[in-house]
């Protein structure tokens, strides 16, 4: 596996590897991999005969009181590990490669997906995503990218950008990764004590609780969230962010689930800000009969 | 010469193309082409094995209360011209094409780039091409780009754009293309009667107005600006929207003129509104000794 910290050395690589009629998976990440991280990896492996990791940790997509500088970074270990995940090339640019000098150019997806959930609360953080994800679109013109479930309101937010602008890449969502306990897996993670880490159950908990809801019949948005919220509310060291039922595709809430709703959550335990999520699907009554 | 109307059809000739390891230039238009436009055309004839030209009139570059519907539009006759001109295929998408349902992304070049000049009085107008010229170069893809120094601040912003977002493009921009008596081509001369044809000479006149008097040494910013100002309003069916001279790369004001200037004018005769612009360059002094 090599390690390229520039656009140019790159794109001089992947030349070479397009030239030769190779697929070329693309797995951007801020680094700090866990098991999500690697499931993407191995999946891109397998479906490309090149996978490019991007390990960068992008200013543009964290606000002024967003935890940027502490945000863990550890290229070896990262490296070591995306190796072992099947990874070809690892792109670890700085910062001033990936914003020169003058830079002034952004990429927004504006409207409902990126106002609702966390837009709410972290104002420009997906227009800090979206003008990193074009670039490295442009970099390493891939013909799949992989992105995780745990991010559901990044999917769909790159989702429209990538039909928008038109960019030739297929985008492959792969499921959520939890701990043992069910804890989402997350590079925040790490910023969590032992007490916190206990109490950051009460997040894939509450969507379970939700699910039970749903199987024994229970269709109203508002009784579902209140019921989510109150839920973790229990939790002393939980601090709610949002608790939203939302259309999957549009992320606009409805008064009742449809067919399919996407439940998701953002809570605050201790100072570390953690997401969550789970499709709730209604059962198709005519199917059971 | 081939002309398409969908992504996926020009996507599948340029792929082969591409196959077969052959260049590819794009000339985008909005169609009423001039000879300016074929300048360009038979430019990337010469420079690229492929030379697609686009012709869409972009509703997201026109303001409300701007000529997007009188807009010149004349598919037959500038398919004829582009032919001749060396173009191997026409891209004529439909604003559904370019723009469909639920399309809500924009790129954006932010800052003096946009808001000055024309960025002042067409709010809105640059963000449009940044964001139509970023899905051409994703549909299309090509090794070189050609654009008129005509669009003097759009050149400065597709440059920034192109740098910015990565585009492994190459920006090429050809020289402004002028009738024998000096009036730039431009779409929009079709609109002029003949009162306002002969009234539009004052632009590209007061142009060399400029040139003449910083040949005998004027560098005053201000001076040159009221000068030109000034003679253009000796004309009674000239609005001055802009009369400027600004640092040629970032488009910002200087107080007297550097080694190079960009003196660029917007003036309405009539209803419709021209632009012009010419390189002002103080002579080197220790050249000329």
């Amino acid at each position: 596996m090599q390690i390229f910290e520039t656009i140019a050395e790159l794109r001089g690589f992947l030349r070479e590897a397009r030239c030769q009629g190779q697929s070329i998976g693309l797995v951007p990440t801020m680094g700090a991999l866990h098991e999500g991280h690697l499931s993407l990896m191995r999946t891109a492996a397998a479906e490309n005969d090149i996978v490019v990791a991007s390990i960068f940790v992008n200013p543009t997509q964290f606000g002024p009181q967003e935890d940027l500088a502490a945000y863990p970074r550890n290229l070896e270990a990262d490296a070591r590990l995306a190796a072992q995940a099947g990874v070809t090339a690892v792109f670890h640019p700085s910062v001033e490669e990936m914003y020169k000098p003058g830079n002034a150019t952004w990429v927004e997806v504006v409207g409902s997906l990126t106002e609702s959930l966390c837009g709410r609360t972290r104002p420009g953080h997906f227009r800090g995503v979206t003008t990193v994800v074009s670039r490295l679109f442009n970099i390493i013109q891939p013909d799949r990218a992989y992105f995780g479930q745990k991010d559901a309101q990044q999917v769909q937010v790159l989702k429209r950008m990538t039909q928008d602008l038109c960019f030739d890449i297929q985008l492959r969502v792969l499921p959520i990764v939890r701990e043992s306990d069910g804890l989402a897996m997350s590079s925040r993670n790490a910023y969590l004590s032992a007490a916190e880490r206990q109490a950051a159950l009460v997040l894939s908990r509450s969507l379970a609780e939700a699910r039970r809801m749903v199987e024994t019949g229970e269709r109203d948005t508002a009784m579902l969230e209140a019921t989510v919220a109150a839920f973790i509310r229990q939790e002393p060291l939980a601090v709610i962010d949002y608790v939203e039922l939302v259309h999957p595709d549009d992320l606009k809430r409805r008064e009742r689930l449809e067919t399919i709703s996407l439940l998701a959550i953002a809570v605050r335990i201790g100072k570390t800000r953690l997401i969550d999520n789970t499709l709730l699907e209604v059962p198709n009554v005519l199917n059971s009969i």
